[in-house]
């Protein structure tokens, strides 16, 4: 067992081979710094799951040391899992007044935000915990008020550069703070864990000033409504439309409830300038020319339950999409969701809408807010750090990362390629990879307050490939012989029109099984169904529905 | 009613507004030919169908006027949906010698063969029913032996385009015949179909033979064994595979099911050319050094099963992927795939390959089998139909297509967008869209000869998203007093840890429910329990598992 009491450790919970529920731990001795605390969309193969979360049980176990949570932005993928931390453990957040607005915002919805300490930061800022100090520097990506982390420890400076890209030309003052990392650089950096998102891309991600331009011609050339659609964290993209609309002449609607939550945060907090007499309701659209009105809406990735999805099947009862209007995607799919967005982008066509979407090289209405691989190397340059973790991406984009820290001069055996729970230990200036705690999915379910576990999973996925069958059979508790049944009845397996016959076949392979048992032994007994019926089954359909024989004992 | 007596009626039964499960059909009087019978693989929210094929019901009932099938080329959207058609209705089925090669391996496997008319045409072909004759032309597309189809009818020629491009440096001598195709346009075309799948795509579609050199130059620079992927179907690319090992010394393997069978068609047809002392077997790696082996394999789009996905887990006994080899796919993942795609590169890039992915534009090693915009107005520009039907598309693709058709001179209002099922009526030269016949989506399940109803998918997804709950409750068939039970079985719903005291709640509302009964009446008694498990269910945790009371009267 390692001494780690004067050992820097560095691992993440969540956010390595994945994009997605972000969550890094820096622990030196009794201390321990949490760094965002990310959900992840649940994908159709985990049936009924709705947000995977980390595996917080490292941290309950070490509940004692963790001085707080430290948030590096407001993307879900790095608050999406607070709620379900703070329910298991109280600690103070500290987050930049934009991130903190955005996370006071879950935790109403989780009826939380009474019990929590939140506590605003800057880039000035300078938290001092015993061992380990953290202050901070200014980052650009796309959603405002973003901030990079550096964590003084006994050993050195340990760099978390939370999302960020280089934009020289950002909208509304978010630059990166480049004089900042190039003194950081040049005072020395232990370790950088830096994120790879973009990694597998060449050259610099364009400025977010590019879109403006694209957004005026597209909104001069419409005659009729514009509907635009983008994150509705993405609240720089967001003022650039404005600014269209208002060259333009046209008032804006704002439909889709994390569209009006996050702009009324952003207008509050001073990020989002939206002149009152350009915002009205939905209901006065009809009082309006055509070519005097915008509508800012939710559903960029084809979301079937956000506002755009639901005008494009006509389902908003107070908006429609009509012939002439002009329908613009400013995102671009994340990978998984193309097959949604088409489905949407197909039906505002056949409502007659002109639709500006796909290859935003063309579109220009969108940019990323990861940096390529440019990005990635001029940050590794500003920093030259001695170790160098890359986080946040798949498997093939820390590879990359990797060698584009080589190529800038990393030392090769200085990258630390980890999985989740893998942790970097630093003593005496020397890092060494050896040794693991648990880190996993945790699935979310329904309202969220329950976890998912894995046998209800497997259940789900046979219940839903081949259905099930429930067997009923009364026995007498006396001596084992059958009173009622086997009856059975099916969901999910065969049509009605053919069931009758197989549902009889299957009660007399059944009873078969059953009837010679000269004692009640229920347990023997549901097992000798089981297989028989299964295999019966199996040879006849080749499926394996999930077969339920209940034994009742009177 | 229509008089359709002499009246020409083109339609689709599968293929538009989707791509797969393509089938259209040429009507004339008492004669029908169909066009191809495609089918489609289901994504993961039609839980446990394997394959969509298109609604037969139209056929069944029109069967004696059914004269042939004519397949254009052999990719499963066009013929895997031929076993279902055969075990309904028989017919002669034409088509080229690959495309038959590919046809008679598919009834093989479903034990069809013996009684199947198949029928070689190729381009020289005439075939001549009563009012209706048949002609034909070579198109280039990624798979050999392709045709376009000319329909002689009474009222003037309908051109079918099948799937095409246009190659002018194709590989094998597949080139599209334009000089047949011109003299049609000369002669005069009442109706072209023509294929939409790349209309967003601006420019020419880039020839198959550029793929050559970059598989020289990677193969040049591997030093360790390559693992290439591609589709078993594109033989042509195969063939540049054989040539690009030729010339680098290395030997052959080929993996993966469709791969040995696909290719032993087309070297037994004189389609692919592959020396004998190349192609070795799995086993006989080892005694070869790593740098003279190349392998074949199936899986380039990321599924499961297949041989690559094998590979990159480690699964194949006889064949490694190790530090040192190259994988190189060469093959872009189909919108939808993306996601299993990257996580074989991952597992690959963890194995220590160099992997070759990701933009084809890029890596070079994959060209569509699509025309492109200027392949598609080329295609419209050498037919100059009257008529013009977009398929083989998702909307968007059919609206483009639509443009491309206008800007080079069909006629407005004489493009007609169809949905499938819907028919487009041609008498004394006019064109006219009024009627439709029902079509939609078969679900074949299983082994493939059991068709899914809608009512057994809603279970399943129900199943699979909260569960289930079976409450059984023995009565007196006398005075309907409770016997035995409640007794309450779950699935997929709750956690072991968390279900008993629920459970235990559950049976006491099942049993409050049907207590107060005093006769025996098993269907308001389920009711009696249905309602009131579910809304506790419903309150308590904002869930709907599927709950089956079952009732046994002793």
């Amino acid at each position: 067992m390692l001494n780690t009491e004067n050992t820097l450790s560095i691992f993440a919970l969540g956010g390595i081979n994945e994009i997605g529920k972000n969550m890094y731990v820096i622990e030196y001795g009794q201390e321990l710094v949490i760094v965002d605390c990310g959900g992840k969309f649940a994908d159709q193969s985990l049936l009924g799951v709705d947000l995977i979360i980390p595996d917080l049980s490292y941290l309950e176990e070490n509940k004692h040391k963790i001085k707080a949570l430290v948030v590096t932005h407001g993307h879900e993928d790095h608050i999406g899992g607070i709620p379900y931390l703070l329910r298991k453990i109280n600690m103070p957040i500290y987050a930049s007044r934009f991130t903190l607005g955005l996370i006071e915002l879950k935790l109403k919805e989780h009826k939380l935000l009474r019990n929590t300490e939140l506590i605003e930061i800057n880039a000035e800022s300078k938290i001092n915990f015993d061992q380990l100090s953290l202050t901070f520097f200014k980052t650009s990506h796309s959603i405002p008020d973003c901030l990079g982390i550096v964590f003084h420890t006994p050993e050195g400076k340990v760099i978390h550069t939370g999302d960020f890209k280089f934009d020289f030309t950002p909208v509304n003052d978010q630059p990166s703070d480049i004089h900042k990392m190039a003194a950081l650089g040049t005072e020395g950096v232990l370790a950088l864990i830096s994120e790879s998102t973009n990694a597998e891309r060449p050259g610099f991600t364009p400025s977010e000033q590019v879109i403006g331009g694209h957004l005026d011609e597209e909104f001069q050339k419409a005659t009729g409504k514009i509907f635009i659609s983008t994150f509705a964290s993405n609240v720089n993209r967001i003022q650039q439309i404005v600014e269209a609309a208002k060259k333009t002449n046209r008032k804006i609607v704002l439909l889709g409830r994390s569209m009006v939550n996050v702009t009324s945060v952003a207008m509050r907090l001073g990020n989002l300038d939206i002149p009152g007499w350009m915002l009205i309701e939905p209901r006065e659209l009809k009082e309006l020319p055509p070519e005097r009105a915008v509508i800012l809406c939710t559903g960029s990735q084809g979301e079937p339950l956000a506002a755009l999805s639901r005008l494009s099947t006509g389902r908003n009862r107070d908006v429609k999409v009509v012939q002439g209007d002009t329908v613009i995607f400013a995102a671009s799919p994340i990978p998984g969701n193309e097959k949604d967005v088409s489905k949407i982008v197909d039906n505002l066509f056949q409502l007659g809408a002109k639709v500006v979407y796909g290859n935003s090289s063309i579109t220009g209405m969108h940019v990323s807010g990861h940096g390529y691989q440019e990005d990635l190397k001029m940050m590794l340059t500003l920093m030259k750090p001695k170790y160098f973790i890359p986080i946040h991406g798949e498997y093939r984009m820390l590879h990359i990362h990797r060698s584009l820290a080589e190529a800038v001069g990393v030392e090769k055996g200085h990258t630390f390629i980890l999985k989740n729970g893998e942790i970097v230990d630093i003593k005496g200036g020397e890092a060494r990879q050896t040794r693991a705690i648990p880190a996993g999915d945790t699935y979310v379910d329904g309202t969220g307050s329950d976890e998912v576990g894995e046998i209800v999973l497997r259940d789900r996925k046979q219940l839903s490939e081949d259905g099930m069958l429930v067997i009923v059979v009364t026995i007498s508790k006396f001596d084992g012989s059958i009173i009622s049944g086997p009856d059975s009845i099916s969901r999910g397996f065969v049509y009605a029109r053919e069931s009758e016959g197989l549902i009889n076949d299957i009660n007399e392979i059944a009873q078969a099984a059953v009837e010679n048992f000269k004692e009640a032994n229920p347990f023997a007994m549901k097992k000798a169904i089981k297989h028989a019926v299964d295999q019966y089954i199996f040879t006849l359909k080749m499926k394996k529905p999930m077969i339920l024989p209940i034994i009742i004992e009177i």
